[in-house]
């Protein structure tokens, strides 16, 4: 598969805000492409920082995908956009067109005769599929899957491998749900009562928008009485756990790990790192960033950027840190003593 | 579905310690169960605390579930009991009965003709029961599981979709396991010999009683010699790891992705909070709470509360802080000779 | 099955470096294995350490595997080696030989006829290998596991039940992945671009070397343009996340839940202790010791022993400290002018 820079830019152009500028020899022919580093003849790369600017002066590859103010520092052909990673991004989707799935339901795979299933929907090997389910139009699901009894799955969504939707759960358009994740199973909640955990009846749903993409081992709790709702455009990396109840806002991000407890209400457009907290029945308003492995034990509400681990250190010097740790409310008690005791001498 | 408060009344009584006592239209009927904030016409809601009384004044609800202190403060009938989210849970679980399942294995489950399987449970499509596999009265295997050989579970026991037990498991009665949870995978025991890490044979099995719940993506590893132990109405959330040889004590519960490392050992009726990590080869007590995120690294004798992760703040001040915890015993130091240095002064 | 002490030595000469020197009655039947504290007649145990020395003295077992240094300390036949624990390992084998799998393809397993599939290896029941896939020599499948197109299972290595392969994925000789685990889930690359997050494709691939063990529910991720590595001998505890284009060097171990963000690079014969968070794109050299819970937000280039979380106190005064936590920086200052102050008085 190869294409002319020319072509690279057609098939850009209408993708990009501002349309694309060539620069140089656009008859170039480009079969590939590869990390600045990597980059050899025949490939295109890109180049987002101008910390990168000598990378770019050295790069072997043949075209590269800048911003208009690196363009000084290329001597090889380039194409000019806005956002040189969000161009590379369809580029490498163009040299990597995404095989087409036949329509079709694999003859092993399971499916109750009230389900509803697109003619133009992908069901794959050992799929079990549910009374009343709906599955919409291109729909892909993957060997293994299992969709729980009244289920819909919307337009172009795509389950991987061996994942496990319960019942009752509503999933968007466009999704991208991968292995093992599972999506309604019951919210945590118990009621200590007569010597034992009552479990608290999970009779909610899951509701997830369009765009939304859920990673490897990721868990969606259904909710008590209402849903749990992951709005469109939320990114969930691996690992991630949405607890019953929680609602996650448009667009907002969660690194591998993260776990939000029952009922707490995250914002629009927060980006949220690996192994983050997030304490139940809290609210995170919109476009806050958490860095990662911190715990958030109360609601935020104003945007910003929130942290709370402490830095790694050599275990001995740690050792020694960690126990001051343990006697700060005493130093701060100290420091105000030997404060009055100067204070009265002078 | 509706009843009338009386008859609601009359299916709580036996399930209430001190049973229910009817306040107000016994005959109002409902229809339906719902949230304090939500509650419209024709549902009842539940209050448990003081906290809620201007909610329960102002209810739209039908009627309400409440403890007798706060009859005061209602306007609407209402059934008074001495656990007021224990008698919602009961009333949730009326109005939502579980689907019964038909007993039967599906024609596409693989069945090892060694398997002892009730006529009464109920094994879904595609999964596969293994060789001398026991399977109780009422159990129901929802698709895609693996039963391992020589293992066994108990009456009335559910396994949710791709869960994978492995062989010589035993799972106790009225269980449920949620979708890709493992139970019995191989603890990580490796010795560095000759230059790699030889794998330690684990050998020993995994033991479950009863009433436990175990959530999506959570893993118990079987032990090395000995079996790991989970003891009666334990509970754990999902992404939870109990590692090999592990006890966990009657009646704990632990949150979303906590971890226990190897042969540790936690008491009965503990409440471990997400995110936790307790260290191999320790002991807890009974009784004992461990808030979010903390890392237990020796054991605990006595019961009570244990922390021990750092608090967020926005992240220009949590830098600085977090340079001044890598200083921490440079300032005790400090602190102690400017202490002397006063003394000899004054 | 039993075996005399001799019968034992002899099989584990050719295993043991400097092989195994016998001690006392070498005829006496061992017929299992059991941890000292456990051991009762007719078994075999071992002791590794100093520590143990009483119980090493008092043990029932009938023999134990000990170093030439605690001879004096047993009254009991012994074997003399030099690593017990190892010398046990192969023992515990020994006495539970892993009931070997008959080699074909289970009836219901869904096969591309494309997929290369070695006549001595087993493919269990439900398995569904897609095409152009390769599996080896005495490879085994279990029950449920989906390898996706164009990947490579090297000789004798074993998917416990329910593991999904994604395509193009390549997996050495000799590895072991348990249930739920996925390797070549895809890296979470995004970049935000005209209002939502457009996904980077992840068309690289993963490559696993030679006797790597990877945990129930631990995910590796496909590399963004180039693959993920795993070198030989790496082995990952469950719920462990390897994400795209991370390079994990030889023999490195990680424990329970570790998470290591794109592109860095962990070096050989490293020790990553339970729920460690390693940032993207830094490198840690060989023989680092993490411990756990730590967060990595920068490179390692000294070999040694790091760490980061705070200790565990009872809740009520690691309250008091996390609030002095928030005024360290503060508390730095107030000692400086304290020490100025006294400075300037004397």
């Amino acid at each position: 598969m190869s294409y002319t820079l020319k072509q690279l830019a057609e098939h850009l152009d209408s993708k990009m805000s501002g349309g694309v500028k060539l620069h140089g020899d656009t008859d170039i022919v480009i079969n590939g492409v590869a990390t600045i580093g990597d980059a050899t003849h025949g490939q295109i790369t890109f180049v987002t920082s101008n910390k990168h600017r000598d990378s770019l002066r050295s790069t072997s590859a043949s075209a590269v995908i800048i911003r208009n103010e690196l363009l000084a520092d290329t001597s090889v052909p380039a194409l000019i956009v806005d956002n040189p990673r969000a161009a590379f991004a369809h580029v490498v989707e163009f040299f990597n067109p995404v095989s087409p799935v036949s329509a079709g339901i694999h003859p092993s795979a399971i499916i109750d005769p009230t389900a509803n299933i697109s003619a133009t929907a992908s069901i794959g090997a050992n799929t079990v599929i549910e009374a009343n389910v709906e599955i919409a139009d291109a729909v892909q699901i993957d060997p293994g899957c299992v969709v729980g009894r009244n289920s819909r799955i919307g337009m172009g969504t795509h389950l991987l491998a061996n994942v496990s939707v319960y019942h009752d759960c509503d999933i968007g358009e466009s999704c991208i749900l991968h292995s093992s994740s599972v999506i309604g199973s019951d919210g945590f909640g118990f009621e200590f009562y007569q010597g034992e955990w009552l479990k608290i009846p999970q009779v909610g749903g899951v509701t997830i928008g369009n765009k939304v993409e859920i990673g490897a081992c990721s868990v969606v709790d259904r909710g008590a009485l209402n849903n749990t709702v992951i709005e469109d455009g939320v990114k969930l990396d691996n690992h991630v756990q949405i607890a019953h109840n929680v609602k996650v806002g448009e667009h907002t991000v969660m690194s591998r790990g993260v776990g939000v407890a029952g009922s707490s209400v995250i914002g629009k457009n927060c980006i949220i790192a690996g192994m983050v907290g997030i304490k139940d029945n809290i609210e995170i308003t919109d476009n806050v960033i958490i860095t990662a492995m911190t715990m958030v034990t109360s609601s935020i509400k104003q945007p910003g950027s929130y942290s709370s681990p402490t830095p790694m250190d050599n275990t001995k010097s740690w050792r020694k840190n960690c126990i001051r740790f343990k006697q700060l409310d005493d130093m701060a008690k100290q420091i105000r003593q030997l404060k009055k005791i100067i204070e009265n001498n002078t």
